[in-house]
Formats: C-alpha cells, sequence, structure tokens
C-alpha cells in the first residue's frame, strides 16, 4: 500500500536534523555525537525494502550513500564505515552511513542498540553541519 | 594497498558455506540457524569500503544484494530484511542480508554481537542451500 507522497517518519524527524537534499534521498543527521552519523532516506512514498525502490532509485541510492560516506569520513577523525538498512523500528526504507573509529562508544559492535545517543552542543553540530553541507554540495557538482 | 587477487577472508570462510557466485559477488551462507542470513563478498582484491568499488560495481552490488534479499525472504518465512556492511572485525568488504521476524533471537535489535551462532542440522542446511540456489539462479537468468 503506497501513499501518495513521500513524508519523513515521525522518529526520523525525532531523532535527526536535515543536512541536505540529495536526488533520491534527503540526508539527515542523528543527533548522537558519539558517532558521526547521516541516515539517507529516499523520497518515495510507501517503500519499506531496498528491492521496493526501481533499479535506477537504486542504482542512485548507492551512490549517494558512497558520496556521503566519503564526507562523513572528510568530516570527522574516524576511520571506517558502517552501512546498515534495518528498519525494525522504524518501517520507512532508510539507510544509516556511520562513521567509526577503533575504541568508538560501541567498538567493535554495531552502533544500534548501543546505548543512550548523547545529543550534539549547539555549536559543535553547526560545525559539522557546515562542513558537511560543503562537502556533499562540492561532491555532488564534482559528479 | 590491492592484493592481486581475491581471497576469501579466512573469519568469512569458517563461519560460512558457499551458495553461489554472481557476476560480481561470492554468495555464502552463515552456519547460524537463528536468522537466515546471507553474505556477499565483491571478488575484488584489496576492497574495504563501498566507495572504493568503482560506479560500475556499486550498481552489480546493489543488484546482487537486492536479489539475494528477495531469494531469502522466499526461501524462509520470516518477512524483513536487515542489509549491512560494517566490517569492524573483518576488513573485506562484504555485506551481510539477513532475514528478520517479530520474535526472533534478536528483534528488534541488530544480529551483529546477538551472541553465540546455532549452527544448522546437516540435513536443514542441506535444504535450504538448495531452495536458496534454485532461487537465486531463477532470478539471474529472469534479469
Amino acid at each position: 500500500m503506497k501513499a501518495s507522497r513521500f513524508i519523513l517518519h515521525a522518529r526520523l524527524a525525532a531523532d535527526t536534523v536535515p543536512v541536505a537534499e540529495l536526488p533520491l534521498s534527503r540526508v539527515l543527521l542523528m543527533n548522537d555525537a558519539r558517532f558521526p552519523w547521516l541516515i539517507l532516506v529516499p523520497r518515495r512514498a510507501g517503500v519499506r525494502e531496498l528491492f521496493e525502490l526501481g533499479a535506477r532509485n537504486r542504482r542512485q541510492l548507492i551512490e549517494e550513500i558512497a558520496l556521503c560516506g566519503r564526507a562523513l569520513l572528510e568530516a570527522s577523525r574516524f576511520s571506517k564505515l558502517n552501512i546498515g538498512a534495518l528498519g525494525n523500528l522504524v518501517p520507512q526504507l532508510h539507510v544509516h552511513v556511520v562513521a567509526r573509529t577503533p575504541g568508538d562508544d560501541a567498538w567493535p559492535g554495531p552502533v544500534w542498540g548501543s546505548g543512550k545517543p548523547r545529543p550534539y552542543s549547539v555549536v559543535r553540530r553547526a560545525a559539522l553541519l557546515r562542513t558537511l553541507r560543503l562537502s556533499i554540495k562540492a561532491r555532488s557538482r564534482a559528479r
């Protein structure tokens, strides 16, 4: 059952701040200073699983994941990416792109279910958002 | 630093059994009867992150993920997919495609770090492998 119009799931809206709009996905920053953590949400109503997207959208999605992954590593001192599409709690298709580094708060386990988020300070979040937006914009242009 | 030839990481080889060879990826079944769980490993030496694959390989990879996801749901009574590329313990790029269902051994948390695997019986594993191979083959032909 597809809704006619894309509306961001309330839980994703509550946990994040908007970063950018890519051709397919809305890019969000998780408000959790433990990990540099983006969430990509394809703006397609009613989609829960990757295979429900068409092939063209899947191709676009994986390019946007790669782009956001590079931007995230560039914006942080973290060294590894974790990418995940789970959706056990929030059915709307969304892809986590998380920067990790040995010794971080959940290493080497997954970030999902790893405890209470630690919200950013307003100043630190603004600085990270600025860096991420510039990097995503530059990488989008270069494509 | 790229090695010249693809060799499956020893940890992945130890935890899984081979299912199929797709154009890009080797498909493996995790020997854990708690969850129907495939792992796709692109046969490209030295690749750790998604963005290190070229765009053509990324496009192929997401198609193979979608194909394996559908085959896995079809072969099980599970209703949801979890997809993840972590690599915190095994650096070789590999993508988990896991079928989940409410009430399974880790629900609604992630499968990674969710406790000790429960190996399949020989009979059950053989039956699942047969079903998966037929489904993957049929879906590969249909493309």
